[in-house]
């Protein structure tokens, strides 16, 4: 029976980390600011912003949010270079997607690596590709932050990524083409996923299909990382096939409450460690 | 017996079409003009840039080209971004490495993905792995270039990328993650190798070791793009036993005259084509 890699205790456990870090650094001077800006009137974006703006209150940082309901592409640039440039300011976080019409690629660019805490910038997962120091995107954080508290070793194993975005899998290829593992990666549609995911010791899922990964395809042992999120109803589902799947699996995250809540963490997380960087 | 990938003769129909290309920009009173920054005094480098400047003049381009034998990062910094902001430039290059005791990675940043025609900053690369329109690295532009040339069809297949470098395999792996293709990427000291080449559908090999992969390690049939410059005295090998692969790949670069010949031109052909963006 597998380990459950439990998103939900281990975010417990690291804000709790952060809240110390937080105010150790307030006893220097320096309060952790994350700076949000959020485009456009979309209800659900706007909710998880100001989700992530009452996370980092929580811990005792400041967050200066900006809501731009009506903009362009030109002021969304120039706002976000000028939190870029204020020194008070040591993370900034563009929530995507940007509203219709703005050319999201420019104002995703404008945010400097040293300040891109949410690992979005072109310019951020170059460095991520050249194995250069970096913030990574929450999900891949995510990951490695479960690997670490559950003591699992990364090195030394064959990652299959199944499917892929540009926030989660890619960034996570990225990463790993400059560790010590063997890494495959597939489409969600492809043909040779079975055969890839058989050979897997990590598979890592974004396939966005409900039990897509079942246990016939798994090896005993493996360890499983679904990103999936599929609702039916007000029920959501991972890629996996759970049950089935962690008899086989030595360690396996649960939908709800694997990857997940550990998102806004890992944000906070990187925001304290900009602040840590920022005052030494 | 394979098809003979003959990077000499494409990289020879490629500088043709070229130049045809640059005499029809010049017409329109477009001179295609790319600008070489060297630092240092390394002989290697110096020799292999002004080669880059004697076939952009070749091809009827302007090569501007600075030498800073003695410079501050600052100073190479500041000459990139006169360059990246001059409206004559199409196309920057700084040759890598840079001079001992300069800061490569503020250099490299300091190009801007629209001039970046060798592929090299952290903005290109990031793109890249976003699947957004970019610069590819001459070596991944060069291999693309070969399976155009000689109508293979990269996607739908499993690309193995044995052994990477930052400026090879890393981007080939950001660029194949955007196809429609299984992607396997190992160390080169991986002992999964043996098992996942005889897996590939195309294997790409950046080994730095002369036939690390021997026929054995094939299934019949494979496109073979062989990196490797392996010296023995003046003769080259490549990383993979062409004699005997040979006879059972489909297609496959010889060393020398596989992709190397190509790397120079495909620097050219992004030239050109950062100048006929600018004409539009």
């Amino acid at each position: 029976m597998a380990v459950i890699l439990d998103g939900k205790e281990t975010s417990e456990k690291v804000m709790e980390e952060l809240a110390a870090q937080v105010e150790e650094l307030k006893g220097k001077g320096v309060t952790p600011t994350l700076a949000l800006v959020l485009t456009g009137t979309d209800k659900y974006s706007s909710r998880y912003v100001r989700m992530k703006v009452k996370r980092a209150e929580n811990l005792g940082m400041e967050a200066r949010f900006h809501h731009l309901e009506e903009t362009t592409t030109e002021e969304v640039v120039k706002i976000v270079e000028g939190l870029c440039e204020d020194p008070e300011i040591h993370g900034v976080l563009v929530q995507l997607p940007v509203a219709e019409g703005l050319d999201e690629g420019a104002i995703v660019e404008a945010v400097t690596p040293e300040k891109d805490v949410d690992g979005i910038s072109p310019s951020t997962l170059g460095k991520i590709l050249l194995g250069e120091e970096s913030f990574l995107p929450a999900g891949v954080d995510a990951i490695f932050e479960l690997f670490r508290r559950y003591d699992l070793d990364p090195e030394g194993k064959h990652w299959v990524v199944a499917g892929s975005t540009n926030w989660l899998g890619k960034p996570l290829i990225a990463s790993l083409a400059n560790m010590n593992v063997t890494v495959s990666a597939c489409g969600k549609d492809d043909l040779r996923m079975s055969e890839l995911v058989r050979e897997a010791d990590v598979v890592c899922t974004e396939l966005s299909k409900k039990h897509a990964v079942t246990a016939d395809m798994v090896k005993d042992g493996v360890i499983v990382i679904d990103n999936g999120n599929n609702y039916e109803g007000k029920k959501v589902f991972g890629d996996v096939d759970f049950d089935a799947v962690s008899e086989k699996a030595s360690a396996i995250t649960p939908v709800p409450g694997g990857v997940g809540p550990l998102l806004v963490t890992m944000l906070m997380s990187n925001t304290v460690k900009a602040a840590s960087l920022s005052s030494v």
